[in-house]
């Protein structure tokens, strides 16, 4: 939808022409969970946007103009007065809920909004245990699988107890795009893992019920990678060279 | 208006008799900045509550009961089926904005809204660079407070731009009362600090003139506690024993 170039704009790239449409901005990088996150609001509320990608080791000089902790991602609104930009991706995602509350994603009642809040919140154990599982750190400490079980099992237990398909109850919902991003990447491991790891089909059976099931949203499809993929740009990571632009040699 | 014993409860304390009078619990430490933010927002909407001492190094064996986290604060609403417990302080503090308008702290308008969400987020690195300060840490770097006025020039420049007495406008709002628990601690480096550091009048004008203000705030005063104070616990905790009853003693 734009003509802005296909590639991940670094250090020393002349800042393009961004149209000026009107149509929001997307800052992102083409592997980050985070922006992910934002993308699937976007695309579940059928927004229209332009995607911008940003080197996030070799950041172009001009990126903090648009955000200023040169964080992704972040969500610049052309069309307001001062093209103002948001960044934080769950603040982000509250904001387009309000704004386009079809379809709504974050519970209507506040008890139940605050509890999946923190139920996001407490995903965050679970990104920093699997970080290097993913990154294939190689002094990722012995047990860190491990610990990304034991710190997983929560969303397992978390979602027998709600007794539903999504953690959004019949349809997907808030939770299930946030903590999403995460799943897309664990396939991944069977690729980078000496012991080809993959979730346990009986430990974590009601997870992976919901994976093949999410997998199949249209918005989850939109900005999908293969795990193959993933595992790729994590070796390139690796040896020292990310190779964001992989993303789109595929 | 509780009977519950006013001391910290530790590991070993048996758990007390909590009154079953549908008052709401907030489970607390006497010192902990993140407890003071939801103390602030309740106070502020004149909600009651009972508060229950928690030894933040040594928990009682009962807290995971309410907290599985082990995290303060943690607000239960007893009124509620199941009693259900609310963790992280922006959560809880938008929830009780939601139940109880009056006075409205957060702003309506879905823009504000999320830039005030997101100004917030960015006082995280005011806390960090002043936490290894304003706990004494002896091996703070050198460099510790000027990284701590660095960060902090971020708000002095925010309240220069939004123009207005508070960051809430021409009334005290949420960015006021979730960024103040820092603010009442600062004083306290006066009394713990070679050099009996102050912010310098100049440079941070503006927030020194919005700290008067907010200091007069009903609300703040119910929670208010003594640079002195302050000081004391803080030394408490350099010398290994943390005086958290030293609160009450004052």
């Amino acid at each position: 939808m734009s003509s802005i170039p296909l590639k991940h704009f670094k250090k020393g790239s002349p800042k393009p022409d961004l149209p000026e449409d009107g149509v929001w901005r997307l800052f992102t990088m083409a592997f980050c969970p985070f922006v992910q996150r934002v993308r699937l609001v976007l695309d579940a509320k059928q927004i229209a946007y332009h995607k911008i990608f940003i080197d996030l080791i070799e950041k172009p000089e001009w990126y903090k103009e648009y955000s200023p902790l040169g964080k992704v991602p972040a969500l610049q609104l052309t069309n307001l007065k001062d093209q103002p930009t948001l960044i934080e991706s769950l603040v982000i995602a509250q904001f387009l809920d309000e704004q386009y509350p079809e379809p709504k994603l974050f519970p209507t009642d506040p008890l139940q909004n605050a509890q999946d809040k923190i139920l996001i919140e407490r995903f965050a154990p679970v990104v920093s245990a699997l970080y290097p599982v993913l990154t294939c750190n190689p002094n990722a400490p012995q047990d860190a699988l491990q610990n990304f079980e034991k710190a997983l099992n929560v969303f397992e237990q978390e979602l027998i107890s709600r007794g539903t398909p999504y953690f959004g109850g019949e349809k997907i919902g808030i939770v299930d795009y946030m903590i999403w991003p995460w799943f897309e990447r664990i396939p991944s491991l069977k690729y980078t893992t000496e012991q080809k790891y993959e979730l346990d089909a009986k430990r974590f059976g009601q997870l992976l019920k919901w994976r093949n099931l999410v997998a199949q949203d249209e918005a989850v499809k939109q900005s999908a990678q293969d795990p193959q993929v993933h595992a790729k740009f994590q070796l390139s990571k690796l040896e020292g060279k990310p190779n964001y632009d992989i993303a789109f040699n595929n």
